[in-house]
């Protein structure tokens, strides 16, 4: 059996990346009633808000589920704590370090998983005893990571060091990349952008419909001075590159980033001033989808890509 | 029989890319005799030695070989009436206007290949009239396109209007990093890095020695507001950091730069100052080889990443 499959209990090893506005009951149970992983994203919930996805997820689907909690977020450790609460039994950490809660995840029975962009993290999330772990190429939406190395390149260095499980994550869009992500290592993979633009996403339709019209270059790794975020280049991206151009200091980016960013790009739909986070594989995302057509897609289009190896 | 050796009469479908100061004839012939296809570098070559490299090359290998023009290169009208002068059968054209001298080459019954970073160029190319196209990931050495679309996203990309053969580059190191190329659309790969750092490459010491020792993260494309170049990260690299951090113009950045860095680099060896382009998939190779120890190799590990599917 497939070793990611069995540590989450699930039927494909394919798992949904746990995204801020995307993520929340809806999504991460249809994925999950689908036979793969869902994720809450609480990096835009407070705990009580998270509490209620929990629930409702719950009551959503009877299949495994997981939430991702990014760990530099003000409410990290509160969500550590909500999920102990809630029972919840898989638990990704991302975006900090993996020494802080593993011990404490693991002492409650949970699973723990935790998002890496490098071999050094890989080893120290190892070392703290994690059960698998996410390796996340430069082509991925959202924060990345400073070396900017390409899932091509960073999953055959992972895997020359990985002791545990290793999940892809950063350029996976359907069952070639996803073959093509086993073959250069990986167990499983993890798809964010395109459960992002599809139909259970929490994500407004102005995103959604953006990121299905995007094309080649029409993403960007930025705010490199601060932590490296990739999205959609829009009025703000224009904005933020303006000023690095000029060489702004971090503290001007950071004036000119504000507060709310993602919620007024992802969640109110705001194309001009909002943060559109997505990555590359948005240039082939081209129609409306359910979670569930996503998934079947991923088996089939997989399947075909084995195949043709040997026509 | 794949259709990029049936296209340049070659028994595997690798093409060693051309590179400065790296691929003479020493290299090409080398890749050739061992079965790919060998490209002569002609963007670190004035007309007369280009033709004395084509020359030296015919001797030391009845099998057919290359050459690679930079159309933006001063000399590049020179080139391509030296190749078509010494018979050569095929021309690798990058960096410029595939519309150029497509057709006067395919007059003299050259195969033309050109390379690209984006579907916009690959279109150009096909109807310039090009045999096959070279898709370029952000992962590669040297130059690189603006859209830094990874290797993962672009050959799926270009694969969906590719009307020619198509050949990946830019994160190929070994048969599993083929095998996914050829899984994600590619009919065949082009590695750059790796032949760059081996034995027959006409690179100085000091630089093979510093690419070995490369880890993740080493590499950088920088120079975006000239043009975008992937390198080591060295003083001369950390000079131009922070000129660009701090605003610098692209007048200054030029100053910076002034001219033949790469010869100083790669070629003379001075690893503080000189320009030192290479790829991602430096932090993967380790020891000293020969160009048919990579051939060797890439077809072994190749059989073995088809074979491990079925295990």
């Amino acid at each position: 059996m497939n070793p990611v499959a069995e540590l989450f209990q699930i039927e494909h090893p394919i798992v949904q990346g746990g995204m801020v506005w995307c993520s929340g009951w809806k999504l991460a149970s249809a994925v999950s009633n689908a036979g793969a992983l869902g994720l809450l994203g609480s990096g835009s919930m407070n705990p009580q808000l998270l509490e209620e996805h929990i629930i409702k997820c719950k009551n959503a689907t009877s299949k495994p589920f997981g939430v991702n909690i990014p760990l530099l977020y003000p409410h990290a450790k509160d969500h550590i704590e909500t999920c102990i609460r809630n029972g919840i039994k898989i638990v990704f950490t991302s975006a900090g370090n993996p020494d802080t809660y593993t011990a404490l995840l693991k002492s409650h029975g949970i699973i723990v998983v935790h998002v890496i962009a490098n071999s050094k993290f890989a080893i120290k999330a190892q070392n703290a005893g994690v059960d698998a772990i996410v390796a996340e190429g430069f082509e991925a939406g959202g924060h990345n990571g400073r070396e900017e190395t390409s899932t091509f390149c960073l999953i055959p260095q992972i895997k020359k060091i990985a002791s545990v499980p290793l999940i892809a994550a950063g350029g996976i869009y359907d069952g070639k990349s996803w073959l093509a992500a086993q073959i250069l290592g990986a167990d499983a993979v993890q798809l964010g952008s395109r459960f992002a633009a599809c139909e259970e996403s929490s994500a407004h339709t102005n995103y959604k419909d953006t990121v299905r019209q995007a094309t080649e270059g029409s993403t960007q790794l930025t705010l490199k001075k601060l932590t490296p975020v990739r999205m959609l280049k829009n009025a703000f991206y224009q904005q933020i590159a303006n000023a690095e151009n000029s060489g702004s200091s971090a503290e001007t980016l950071k004036e000119i980033l504000g507060k709310g960013r993602s919620k007024k790009g992802i969640l109110e739909g705001d194309l001009e001033e909002g943060e559109m986070e997505i990555g590359q594989v948005s240039a082939l995302i081209e129609k409306p989808e359910t979670a569930s057509q996503i998934i079947q897609d991923l088996l089939q289009t997989y399947q075909k890509a084995k195949e043709n190896l040997y026509v």
